[in-house]
């Protein structure tokens, strides 16, 4: 890290107009300057993906507390790509995506387009992370993220990370008083078990829409970030994207092979 | 896997009109019945996304060599959560997504929606693969793919795999006489360095297209799926949800915490 402030690149999957990301460039900008490049609409749910198939639009974006924002078409990793890539003369020392309305904890990592964001960072040499709060509500008190954001940016700045960190960060529904603090912990194993909603638009037309319900699938185990926000802590687990599944590359290395 | 012949459940990212997943259909087919769910449009680059901002249109459509064929609305992973929670009557034996018309090696697996449909299905306790040729023409000659597809096939069918087993195949763009077989391998590092082409349309609004070249970081290492790639084997690589950075984790283990 740099001696002089540092540059902060601030996105987030919620768009550019939700509270979370204001809250997140208000806490950003008391540790240094800060750039947002955010997408223009909601993008919850969007995972890993970016625009391959059509152009991105960006507007330049009035955004207190911010050196100079950016708005766009984009996808949340589009966004950062874009920050590193064509829009910031120079790469960012840190990058935020959130604060999130909505967990991420668990296997809601690969569904996130606010981990995906921080993830594209990290990949980009620049120490990253993801904050969420464990309500979807938008309208829910954010003091308790935005306390648990002011320790974890005093923590990157101050710890000096490797370049290629990827903090995924949830923090807790329950009042500030109440936080036991912060643990580093690994990703629970979990799974959604999903319905599909009938419902039928004006002209008749039939249309499916996905609820489903959580289901932790390591209760008893203490070390994961499912049991740290089940116990009262800010869950902090350090992800990258390497996906190899080794115990199973291990077990498949015997299999008879027809060629 | 059951005595009776198995059901497959076909999907890709390219759309449900590709020459990929015709293929795909084509070999699933000769080993058991084949359901396909699959987009009605290119989704390439989509991630792990899923559509949680609107509902899913879905219609039949007519598959030669398919039990039942639905296209919609969705993004891959959301075909395959569609097929198990809503259209099919059992769950699939196994899950295949392709053939995918360009690479999914490497960091290619994290924007990948062929993968995540592969992986999703193993999420639902599926043993699943997503198949990908190394070269983004769709017209491009499948015969080293298909036969490449047909190992992997009767591989999954014979030797009882884990049912949460999900394989990244890819196949390199060379002739079948030249292809030396199949390696088991690791993920390999590797990254996009991006660029942006400034268009304008034609109201003279400016749009920024994506572009970027491929770089493998490890190019020394000889375990990797780009290494197999390179030296005429198809790679197979087992991936996973877990995203946790376990090296990492032990690092800031250590870390002050202010709280």
């Amino acid at each position: 890290m740099k001696k002089r402030k540092p540059t902060i690149l601030v996105t987030n999957d919620d768009g550019i107009t939700s509270r979370g990301i204001k809250a997140l460039v208000e806490v950003a900008s008391s540790f240094g300057e800060v750039y947002v490049v955010a997408p223009d609409k909601p993008q919850s749910g969007m995972g890993h993906a970016i625009t391959v198939h059509s152009g991105i639009n960006v507007s330049h974006y009035h955004f207190e507390g911010a050196k100079a924002a950016f708005s766009c078409t984009g996808t949340p990793a589009d966004c950062v790509k874009l920050a590193i890539y064509h829009l910031l003369k120079e790469k960012p020392d840190i990058c935020l995506s959130g604060i999130n309305h909505g967990s991420n904890a668990s296997l809601n990592v690969i569904y996130s387009g606010t981990m995906s964001a921080a993830l594209e960072g990290s990949l980009e040499g620049i120490p990253s992370a993801g904050i969420s709060l464990c309500n979807n509500h938008v309208d829910r008190d954010l003091t308790t993220a935005i306390k648990a954001t002011e320790s974890i940016v005093e923590m990157m700045i101050h710890n000096k990370p490797d370049n290629n960190l990827c903090l995924n960060i949830n923090v807790p529904d329950i009042l500030l008083k109440d936080v036991k603090g912060i643990k580093f912990c690994r990703q629970s194993k979990g799974n959604w078990h999903e319905f599909y909603e009938v419902h039928k638009d004006e002209e008749g037309n039939e249309f499916l829409w996905l609820t489903g319900k959580f289901e932790n699938l390591e209760k008893r185990e203490k070390d994961t970030d499912l049991w740290a926000l089940g116990n009262g802590y800010v869950s902090v687990v350090p992800i990258n994207a390497d996906m190899t599944a080794f115990t199973e590359l291990d077990r498949i290395k015997d299999w008879k092979v027809k060629w």
